[in-house]
């Protein structure tokens, strides 16, 4: 299936929140990952979460298309390159 | 059709980009906004934002999925307010 996750959490979580997003996921902007994964991949991934982020005050969202072909994705402007994330 | 935009837009310009995307969309938390919106409307959204954004040094990244019925979303944690964004 195809995933966005996007989360709001506290900057003493937010590097840990990203490392792990970033061990299942694609990059995309700020605080938005994308990509392809299967169930039990996204289930590990969200305990993995759950597991970091303060509840009372944190949010990630989950947003799921099981068939990716049922959504587009349009870039405007400049497309950020995931491997910035990393120089 | 159910759209979700996140922006990464230089600081100048947040505020339009925010406050434009507030004429049509929900504010779900940090630059994320979702909804369904008709196909026109979404049109006069991204010109609008077209016309705001710094294409050389801002993105917008736009996610359609024509039936809202194809896009599932799970919050974990705390669920922002979009009300909040007001107060």
């Amino acid at each position: 299936m195809f995933v966005i996750i996007t989360y709001d959490v506290d900057k003493k979580r937010v590097g840990k929140v990203c490392k792990k997003l970033r061990e299942y996921l694609d990059w995309t902007q700020n605080s938005v990952f994308e990509g392809e994964i299967s169930t039990g991949k996204l289930t590990k991934c969200m305990f993995e979460l759950n597991q970091i982020i303060n509840k009372k005050e944190d949010s990630i969202y989950l947003y799921q298309v099981n068939n990716p072909r049922n959504i587009k994705k349009v870039v405007y402007g400049q497309e950020k390159n995931p491997l910035d994330l990393f120089l």
